[in-house]
């Protein structure tokens, strides 16, 4: 286990990209989310009707989690964003459909955050909403989304439990489809759960590796396509096109959550790196300090990205999950053994840091770089 | 409690208009339902190293439930589908937003699934998929949205859980949204469940009032305003504009099967009635006869769209509600009360017809009507 070299600052070819130029303005869609996530909390005493209640500390978090007695049940609703245009462009070029990895990019959005509360996940449903009817007259295409989205749920143990087809003509584009994803999940015992009460100074973070851009950044990459000579064609290493590269599905991490239970290693708390990079990391509402000492491989297409993008460092590990798809908080004793475990699944790993009393900042030693309290506003 | 006369049939103004000429091909979309309703019933086994196991009679059903021990766990993932272009035209028209209708209208669509496997819901999570940062940008339409979503919680006794706001420009048009909704419940206690094991002859069939057109057949509704003179803004009754007849929000059926509950009622069997209308009182794979005694009164925009597409009374109940929004069969004895309680929830009711040993066929004997057991496919 490696850790890998900072990348050096280069001279970007043209114009730096930002995210923004590429098309998604956070400012016009805050506002509604905060809106939105007050008037959602308002609603949670409709649960003591029922007898329940929900787990507050699970506001804010990548999944929402009730206590309904014997368990907690958590539940998410996700999509793969843009992806899928990336997969279409790609299909025209090489003759092959590309449905099968997004599809398991797609039920990984919502079964990796669904784990970082302690759920198992237990049921996938399936949203497909395509730009018309004739968009399931491609045969081939629609068997390939069947098969990566069976192979997806038999790799994280999840039944599927069905889903809805709509043909939505006038509202998703012709020729297009919006793939997303409902996961409900059980923590189950109860001592399973990681909304981060848990977590403290001591801890060790440990990331797991991605595979790639995962599903966050795409629209991004999508932008930078247009500055490449051989558009998705373009090699990020030899033999691997950028579209290919792109499409490296997203890591499914339920396996190595599961096996950590069941080797007794419960974490304090987890992590989906994905929109917002590495500032992610910043997560929890708690003041703590994150101090990274290892970095990841970075993954070529990603190195490639930030290249071509004249990003720096500061940019990328802000932006793009830059090798690290996951982070779990655990037990500084339990931080060697969280790595052998996730290795024994397939899924690379190593301790990547430590956790500190101090301010909320994120520190990446390696890169010099330090992301404060005012990096991440997610609440 | 009076039954509509069934509507004369009136010749139609220009050529009928039909389902698959709005758009719709369900031929297109039905092979792949096939294909993944196979692959999503292969993955039902995984339950089993949870130490959990599938309701195997939900498979097809409206909501796909499992069995958790203490309780059954139940979960749907549902769309509005194209209403939202309706109240885009609406909001051009009238200059006011019309998305606190269509947000309880999508939470509808999932909640009134999920109620009929004798769930109560819990959890809703928001899935708003928008075509471009801009929307959010409207800040009254996106209030109204919110607003709406919140009260419909409130309604249904649900907990907002979160959700999911994309910005996906090139996969959802420009200026439009996509609107889901994922919800999750228990059956508790398991008594509760009604997957139609315990439908059988001699069970009363009650419908429960719809609202208007609720939020299936607006492909066809929305191709037929090229018809009229006035277009959205045309009367269908006094005051009463076809756009903002279409927008009456749909009825939300969970208070009513909430209180059958408490009332000591457990429905055997209930059918959302939403696309292919009436034939989905076929929707239990029993072969039993649906002997329909007693039609609702029709909505006015209901027998609008009906007169001016041309439909004969066939056509109109195989593909619109037909002021009929959702069915209940219960044990005869406790039809009236069945009746009784959702009048007091203030949702219209009658008792409307009665199972009957015999082939799988639904009889309108009001209207002379017969649907066949090949007149709904859904598995």
């Amino acid at each position: 286990m490696t850790a890998a070299k900072p990348t050096p600052p280069e001279a970007p070819r043209t114009t730096p990209l930002s995210y923004e130029q590429a098309g998604v303005n956070y400012d016009l869609i805050d506002p509604l989310k905060v809106s939105a996530q007050r008037a959602a909390a308002a609603t949670a005493g409709h649960l003591a009707a029922h007898g329940f209640a929900e787990v507050a500390a699970s506001r804010g978090e990548s999944a929402y989690v009730i206590d309904v007695g014997p368990f907690y049940l958590a539940s998410i609703v996700e999509c793969l964003g843009s992806k899928a245009i990336v997969a279409d462009e790609m299909a025209a070029l090489t003759g092959r459909s590309w449905y099968d990895a997004i599809a398991q990019d797609t039920i990984a959005m919502a079964v990796n955050d669904l784990i970082t509360v302690g759920a198992t996940p237990l049921v996938v449903q399936a949203y497909w909403a395509a730009g018309g009817s004739d968009w399931f007259g491609d045969a081939a295409r629609a068997q390939a989304l069947v098969a990566g989205w069976k192979r997806a749920c038999d790799s994280c143990g999840v039944a599927w439990g069905g889903g809805e087809t709509p043909a939505l003509a006038g509202i998703v584009e012709g020729g297009r489809i919006d793939l997303a994803a409902s996961c409900t999940g059980l923590v189950n015992p109860k001592e399973r759960l990681s909304v981060g009460d848990r977590l403290g100074a001591g801890d060790a973070i440990v990331l797991l590796d991605s595979s790639g851009i995962h599903a966050n950044g795409l629209s991004l990459a999508r932008k930078l396509v247009e500055r490449l000579p051989q558009g998705w064609l373009t090699e990020v290493a030899p033999g691997l096109s950028y579209g290919a590269a792109l499409l490296a599905p997203t890591v499914l991490y339920a396996p190595v959550t599961e096996a950590l239970w069941r080797a007794g290693i419960a974490p304090h708390y987890c992590a989906n790196i994905t929109g917002h990079g590495w500032r992610k990391l910043l997560r929890h509402a708690s003041a703590l300090t994150y101090r990274i000492h290892t970095v990841p491989p970075v993954p070529p297409v990603l190195r490639f990205i930030r290249q071509h993008a004249g990003h720096d460092e500061r940019e990328a590990y802000s932006t793009l999950n830059m090798g690290a798809g996951f982070a779990l908080f655990v037990d500084a004793k339990d931080a060697e053994r969280t790595v052998a475990v996730a290795q024994a699944q397939g899924v690379g790993a190593r301790v990547a840091g430590v956790v500190e009393a101090g301010p909320k900042q994120l520190i990446i030693e390696p890169l010099g770089l330090t992301f404060g309290d005012d990096a991440l506003q997610l609440r």
